[in-house]
């Protein structure tokens, strides 16, 4: 009841602030955590290392870790915040290497390491990660934490290969793209949501339906971040857009595009996937609008993002199910901004 | 007895060829074991896994982790195939990421992976190749291979960093040698020696004495290696010599060499480290020589053979211990080669 008007209002949804600011001691509590892991890395090595963390960004996975295993508001459990630092190093170590192979620049609007520290170091870099990784997931008294993580890591770099072995590949599939995606994304999204829960000692059930949560929320968010290389905005894309493109990478967005352009201009699109050389990302874009495939991606996006709230359905009286539904929608939020991008 | 002579005449030493019998059922099950692996690497992936895999020569690892496990001939034990696969595969990851960095042309007188696949596929091979040592560590029941496995991986990396890193770096102490040596080198042969020992369930403390056996004989071998690369022969080598001289490590013999050398001398070769312009390898080599470098270092890398055996002293009813033992010996014999075409 609203105490003035005297009407019956709707509880307001958690808001994105909100939800970091219950997020915000668990993810101190990570980075204090992994600012104490540089000691144990080489010298020669911390700066870059220090970088990575630093420039890392949304710590995403780190908080579906957290939002996975809550057991209330204040209690960090310090081990979810080594599982959210594995998961991190994970994720860190594969994109220092991939930002070497793609030759890139930016990330997050910050030079990338190996543009920093020289592409020596930054190959370094991500072995080193990997490997502390996996030394962290050892120290678990359960087996089960690094078995988990070495299956999860080794599809993380099997679908590192198929991306970037696959530049320039005009051959790419529907199928072929679902599963790079499922590879080199969901599969942390899921390690991360399974860790959370398992850790947080939730029934086995539960961790199940959080570890299918993430896999869908996972290729939703990919799915979008492909969507976001054409039609976000660079200031908050943090790099020049239509980079997936430029590198030859057969995103969601151009195999849509693809069946719809007429013979010649579609003759002239797989040239640009295949050489790089010249994309229009722009005319790509008002494609993408007037052949309604920006609407279709959307589509995609939303149905997995449906696919990953069934999976909560029956466990709304967990906190953490309520949570992480919520963080569902945060992407959606940020759906709705891409479109309204895409509308003016 | 000797029947004929009837002379009471010692057992003959097992000569190279014999041990080397003895191993070949092992290594023949390591080699179809990893040939089965190869499915589980992404398809795009699967001829530079190949590739490395084949050229990968000795097989010094796995030979010490069937040596150490030792209980008898014909018994191919899974578990140690399954270790020998893991700490070639580790070692294997480690040496494609090397000659990305070094920018070498050949190992074993074969195009490394990076020449041949190109340098993003050899980053991408090691990275599966890792992960995938890791997974199959894993999969042992015990979690403490997995939590070996890791603390060594994590160790080797941090011998590749400071090794890489301070290429060019006239700084180097002998301590700080010393320190990557047992990194990057002795830290795999100790993991050998442990894994087969602990898996072919001896007792803890063979187990202990045969990784600090492998401790040392990883030290002696890395010096071997570092001196081979200034007296050895470039068919038996596989590379050009003097590559480490001109990739600016500094490595036992140069560091032993420097303070030999008179104030001019020691100049230019400081600035051929530094710069890796010009390295007058030939002329380092009869320094080392005439100066007593060479015996200097030979006498380094006999006293880790000593050290090395002196831990299996008490172990010498135990078969394993005698093939070990054995192939210090082969070391030996090996560096007796460098020494005659050093006198030469």
């Amino acid at each position: 009841m609203n105490a003035r008007s005297g009407r019956t209002v709707r509880r307001p949804a958690l808001g994105a602030g909100e939800l970091f600011v219950r997020l915000r001691p668990h993810l101190r509590a990570l980075d204090r955590f992994v600012r104490a892991q540089l000691d144990c890395f080489e010298p020669e090595i911390r700066a870059p290392v220090a970088y990575c963390v630093d420039v890392s960004g949304k710590r995403l996975r780190p908080s579906l870790v957290f939002l996975s295993g809550w057991r209330g508001a204040g209690r960090v459990a310090p081990p979810l915040v080594r599982a959210a630092a594995i998961v991190e190093m994970v994720h860190l170590a594969t994109l220092v290497h991939d930002d070497i192979m793609d030759g890139a620049e930016l990330r997050r609007s910050l030079p990338t390491a190996a543009r920093r520290y020289g592409s020596d170091a930054a190959v370094l870099t991500g072995d080193a990660l990997l490997a502390h990784a996996v030394h962290l997931s050892a120290q678990f008294p359960s087996s089960e934490v690094c078995r988990v993580v070495a299956a999860a890591t080794r599809r993380v770099c099997a679908g590192e290969v198929a991306q970037t072995l696959r530049r320039g590949d005009t051959s790419i599939t529907l199928a072929d793209y679902r599963r790079i995606v499922d590879l080199k994304t969901a599969e942390l999204f899921q390690l991360s949501c399974r860790l959370g829960s398992s850790l947080a000692g939730f029934e086995a059930a539960f961790v199940t339906a959080a570890a299918a949560f993430g896999r869908h929320l996972g290729i939703a968010y990919q799915i979008y971040d492909d969507l976001a290389d054409f039609f976000g905005e660079e200031k908050q894309v943090g790099k020049t857009l239509g980079t997936d493109l430029a590198g030859g990478k057969l995103t969601l967005p151009l195999l849509m595009l693809l069946p719809k352009l007429p013979g010649a201009e579609r003759a002239r699109l797989l040239a640009e996937i295949r050489t790089g050389r010249k994309p229009a990302v722009g005319r790509r874009r008002a494609q993408m609008t007037e052949l309604g495939v920006f609407g279709d991606v959307v589509g995609y996006i939303q149905d997995e993002l449906v696919a990953a709230n069934a999976n909560l359905r029956p466990w709304r009286r967990l906190a953490a199910a309520g949570l992480l539904a919520r963080l569902g929608e945060l992407l959606r939020d940020q759906l709705d901004g891409l479109q309204h991008g895409a509308s003016d």
